[in-house]
């Protein structure tokens, strides 16, 4: 793409500056009613080091309000949030409804500079490609309004430029190694913009900007920018299409299939209790110091005994390394950004453990059945669940979900015990009552949801748990087993 | 405190044990009842290397509900975090009401190694002491059960422990060198530790345990926690009393005695304008190279014309040096903390600079007037925000006040026009209107806020904004000059 760049031919000034006034006046308007609308908007600005990124933004915002926009500079990712997947930072930026956020280089100049540096390989190349796509393609199929554009400039006008700011004492400072790396590369990084710019151009065009026309980068950036919002606002916050992608999965029984007759004695539940948990410490420790990611998702019936059975895996670990997050309805800030924003968010750092007590599937479950999204949202979301789970999977994550299991009868029976029993009542709810007169149609989405997103790299198990303490170590074993095997092939790569 | 220190005499293990189960069994009815009674608990933990901090929080957390309790290890503190002020990562972890923290280590280990290493001065270590015993007590007037916990071990215990850690080639890697060196300065070590507990027993009392008696130090954490648990569920939350403390303050005229007459021609506004933010961009550029970090608080009546005001001031700005914050009503996850936890966390880098849009003054006037705290809670604020605000110029900020200020007159005009003017109507709505008539006890409450936080470190600046473009200049002037004023300090800090 950048091959047949063509420059801009110069422009008559005043003509442009009168456009550019155009462009704020609309811009202005489309501020307030993007507000209204609750359409939010993410502007990735990329580009060559000294092509002016900085002065382009300013310029974009100078009239508007700023409490409507935000300008994020992820250039630089801080050593604290290396542990996380790449594109945690991005991911965490995202704007609320209404809002417009500016990435000052993001997901594309991290990974051009990682692989020109040979920090990551091509494998890791391409599936960061994948992700990225994803990215793109949830974010708008959530109604998030993006616009790519890429601010270039040749090599004898990057020499200039990096040479005039070197010269000056006040600004010699601005000059990074990494920006005089870049120029000694110049051919390197055009190619490898230009790959990473056609890998991920079928979701989001890329737009390619004179860096060295400063008005009509401005001007041009801008018309994309208004003419974008306006089209957004005439056609009302997109929804995206459900579809399909292979993903190799696991056959799952339905649950009306489930054996769930099976038991423990009380004595080998304590024998085995004690030998899992000895061996889940002992595993924890290597967890920590090879660094590797952990993630458990727990989901089931209400009263099926996620909390004791969470309590059982949590215990022999260093609280230092692990961290439980409850997953209650989202608050405000959370339902006013795409819905994976605060799962993203809560994700561990490599080397410690998280467990979720509920987790995104709400998404196709209470979501789903209450109308809280709409038919398309929950029908995409299996697609969008598998991609962002091999997202993590990819980043190295062992990723394990279980699914709590009882019968309809023993719920009753639980219910009932937590009626009576006075230092219980706290557990149970009216809300608790209503999802059970819903049971038919819980497992209607929980078979779907079971069928749709148990793959490979992050598979669903059922743990019966009529039996509490059977539940426990059969968790517990799948806990143990998978992050020996996790540590075995960690090894296996570093010594094999 | 250290040097009296007695030593746990060894105890029998079976009267130990069975402590031990009924204060956890205690500690399990006391979860739910903190829940019902929104208390926040928050236990800080500290002590030598290798002393079984880790260990000792593990055993006090074995059987509770792990979503009632997070523990937070800010032992290192990450660069990122480290361009903030040295509260940050405690303010920032500070629990919701009915739950419970476990600090891992936190301002007192940061502190003490600091001092220790010659990283801070004698004056920052005194200021950093002062701070934390304001940080402590505004979390208990705030309501928050705060236990603070030293694991003590003696020289020998500890050469012990690393070399076993040390000679297990599993345990290794938990040995630093910063552990090491720890050992070595023992003896420093101490004195330091003891002056830093000596320096902050006042308010909230250190309690010292044996780390060698493993068994004992259990007990007596966990007696020390459910003990304070139960006398907290039965007087209620906490809620300081109002106290002053002698702040240099700067007289401030009442707003009545406010001259509102002062205008600017347009010629002159356009001069100055072009003169102020060309300075203004030329001093953002040496405060994000001297990692200056500056905070711009804007209050005001409605329709002042706040906004546009932020606006001149931010449009000269780098887009990648500033953010402005909105703060509108808090939400749930903002209401269920410190009041001032939301403004903590929204804290500029070090050469960064931050616009708040309103403020934490909203506590001595909308909640202090809507009832949405009580009496002694706004009345302790006054003194609460100096502290909070010399904590941030002690960290080295640049901390600007405005109070935008018009009278009722201008405000009913402008409040008429945006009413009749369709595209200003988003910008009016009916609670600005009922604030309106409240217009005299706000001014009531301003005056009181006036007088009593315009500290010399924090001054309070009144714009006069019934002609706009005077106050724009006005407020770009101050912000100007005392951008000048803080980077002249830099450099003769620097060179001097």
């Amino acid at each position: 793409m950048l091959k047949d760049f063509e420059k801009t031919k110069p422009e008559e000034k005043e003509a442009l500056n009168a456009e550019i006034k155009e462009l704020r006046a609309r811009l202005i308007v489309q501020q307030q009613l993007l507000r209204e609308a609750k359409l939010p908007v993410l502007v990735l600005l990329e580009g060559w080091a000294a092509a002016g990124k900085g002065s382009l933004v300013k310029e974009i915002i100078s009239e508007i309000d700023p409490r409507f926009y935000n300008v994020v500079s992820p250039v630089v990712i801080p050593e604290s949030e290396a542990r996380y997947p790449f594109l945690y930072p991005y991911a965490a930026a995202i704007p609320e409804n209404g809002k417009l956020i500016f990435l000052d280089s993001g997901w594309m100049e991290d990974t051009v500079r990682k692989i020109l540096r040979l920090e990551i390989t091509k494998e890791e190349y391409k599936r960061r490609v994948r992700s990225v796509n994803e990215f793109e393609r949830q974010l708008r199929d959530g109604g998030y309004l993006l616009l790519k554009i890429f601010l270039h400039i040749d090599e004898e006008e990057q020499y200039e430029r990096l040479r005039t700011l070197s010269e000056n004492a006040e600004t010699e400072w601005r000059v990074t190694p990494d920006d005089l790396w870049q120029h000694k590369e110049y051919k390197k990084f055009l190619k490898a913009y230009d790959d990473f710019m056609e890998d991920t151009n079928d979701t989001i065009h890329w737009h390619i900007l004179d860096g060295k026309r400063k008005k009509a980068a401005v001007r041009d950036a801008m018309k994309l920018l208004v003419n974008k919002i306006d089209k957004a606002l005439e056609h009302g916050r997109y929804v995206g299409e459900p579809f399909d992608e292979k993903f190799p999965l696991i056959k799952m029984p339905k649950l009306a299939e489930v054996d769930l007759s099976p038991t423990i004695s009380d004595e080998d539940y304590k024998k085995e209790l004690k030998r899992l948990q000895k061996r889940l410490s002992e595993l924890h420790n290597i967890i920590y110091w090879k660094k590797i990611p952990v993630i458990l998702c727990y989901e089931g019936w209400d009263a099926a005994g996620k909390g004791g059975n969470i309590r059982r895996v949590a215990y022999p670990l260093d609280p230092r390394g692990f961290d439980v997050h409850p997953i209650a309805s989202p608050e405000p800030h959370e339902l006013n950004r795409q819905y994976l924003w605060r799962f993203w968010t809560r994700l561990p750092r490599t080397g410690h453990i998280c467990i979720f007590d509920r987790t995104w599937y709400g998404r196709v479950m209470v979501e789903r059945l209450e109308g809280f999204c709409s038919e398309k949202d929950w029908k995409r979301a299996y697609n969008e669940i598998n991609e962002f789970e091999r997202q993590l999977t990819d980043w190295g994550a062992v990723l394990l979900k279980f699914w709590i299991h009882i019968d309809s009868d023993t719920q009753l029976a639980r219910f009932t015990d937590r009626q009576n029993t006075p230092e219980k009542q706290w557990k149970i709810t009216d809300e608790d009552w209503r999802n059970r007169e819903k049971w038919p149609q819980y497992e209607e989405a929980v078979n779907e949801m079971l069928k749709k997103t148990s793959t490979e790299n992050a598979p669903w198990y059922i743990i019966e748990s009529n039996d509490k303490k059977y539940a426990r170590i059969k968790a517990l074993k799948i806990v143990v087993k998978s992050l020996e095997k996790a540590c075995e092939e960690h090894f296996q790569r570093e010594f094999g």
